[in-house]
């Protein structure tokens, strides 16, 4: 989530992932704004939820790393791209549906990014593998789950498809590749062509994690205690 | 919601924003305390969320600046006012239905108060203009986001009404005052007066900032999945 | 939640704390693990809820500490006897409904435990009675707050039983011991046995909290707004 995690990498590497960054933070913005325009939110309300799903993540990783402030609130190129997507999908949300392919391909890969950075800078500050492998997942998912809970349903990422699993696939590719000594592009294009690779096959073959309570619907449940 | 950053006013001031500080955090507790005894809460969660509406907002604040512990946990004052507010809505429900309008008065005080602070706090230790828009609104509305996660509802300020939107605005003059060199006690008044003056004029026209979904109601929707 | 904290007990008291910290852990993961189950969440959500209830206090309790990375995040203990219980709770759903006395049991445990740790580290760090008695309950009920958030449903601990209580009561006393300068195992087993006491016969006895909303029952409200 922050372009600076990405200073070890090449020159060229370095431009096309702060490119996927921002279209990464763009994508996840979109998603939050749909779903706060569905909820009938107001504007405010369509803006601030863009936000934290863009930046949600992000924050929590940097406020257990003691990075202060967040980058996501001190980098002006997150609000404005959460702002942008928001303003896309109260203008003209038709052209937001007609976007619905790119912004599943950009979320995918900044699903990817985002775990890969939240890993790295874990790394980079000192701490072991298991932090660095639990903040690169919150990373690429807690902004999503902060948008469910606003939005007052269940986090979709704790109940179906292949998603967290996807972020926590690339994390642990970064960590292995660090401490095997890979060089820093290498590891990170493995670890987004993998959880790449898995979300859209998952997607494609609505591949789920298998579920243990006896019954298979959820949808009736939502919504009410249990 | 901490006094000490009055220290530049002048000493009446001073007092006067030090009594504001804690009126506005006992009108904050009051909505916090009525809201969780509508929900039928104990008296323990009547207590837990006043003391989150009055000082959730100014905690995520410190948090994010890397101040800790958060003023609002370590300064007695806030807990007791908080305190005394949840015990006058369990020992005197109905007092507190005739105090509605002065709770309301001092609550858009309060809104006003909390984002200068929220604001100041960020730029005196030396953030940018973003961090400090962004932390002074979370210092206004981010407790009541707080309690409305808690009692299972979506956050009223992103549904309707010139809540946030006030905020931020006192949050803006406060900022663009201190970069244009205004006093402190003048940039205070004047976005205090701006916040108050929006959030009665929108109270009373019943103001409300657009929406996009193109349902006008909302209520039905509220507590189901989208 | 933390074992370092015990490090001023006696040897075998150490190795006690040290068990019962491990245990309590295990009880809570239960605890969110049968919920997150129940809830008909995936294997993923399983886990990640479980982990939530048995370290989130103490994420809590760092980050306003400013302890970073939080201890429930870098020591893998923690982790991994989440992961165990939420694997149990998977595979084994009978046994854990046969063992729901021993889980009450360390689950009253862990209550007064982490409420203990979470007081004790406050203090250890110097700050003042009210952080302490703040943290510690925010410590031992934090994770469940957050597991009734992420499952929808109004947080349990602000509703009924005492159980929040019982854990104030647990910090109280250790905060109040290391005033009067009680031994630190002293005061620690006092604190436990007052809260396992307090929590059992509650339970034992239907004991609430009084409420005040004129109304008896709260079940017909959940999961809708207020």
């Amino acid at each position: 989530m922050n372009v600076h995690e990405f200073a070890v990498a090449s020159l060229s590497d370095h431009r096309l992932f702060a490119f996927l960054d921002l279209a990464g933070t763009f994508a996840f913005a979109i998603s939050g704004a749909v779903a706060a325009k569905d909820r009938n939110l107001d504007g405010f309300g369509i803006m601030a939820v863009a936000f934290t799903v863009a930046c949600g993540g992000g924050v929590m990783r940097d406020l257990c790393l003691g990075v202060v402030p967040p980058a996501g609130l001190s980098e002006w190129q997150y609000l404005a791209t959460a702002l942008c997507a928001a303003a896309l999908t109260m203008a003209a949300g038709r052209l937001v549906t007609r976007l619905a392919h790119p912004v599943i391909l950009f979320d995918s890969l900044g699903l990817g990014l985002f775990a890969v950075t939240g890993a790295q800078k874990s790394l980079l500050l000192g701490h072991n593998a298991e932090v660095a492998l639990l903040l690169g997942m919150v990373t690429a998912v807690g902004g999503g789950v902060v948008r469910d809970v606003l939005l007052n349903r269940v986090p979709v990422v704790l109940k179906r498809e292949i998603y967290a699993s996807a972020a926590l696939v690339a994390a642990a590719i970064e960590v292995a590749g660090e401490r095997l000594g890979w060089t820093s592009s290498w590891r990170t294009w493995l670890a987004l062509g993998a959880c790449f690779t898995l979300r859209y096959l998952s997607l494609h073959y609505g591949w789920n994690l298998p579920r243990f309570s006896g019954r298979q619907e959820d949808q009736p449940d939502e919504g009410r205690p249990g």
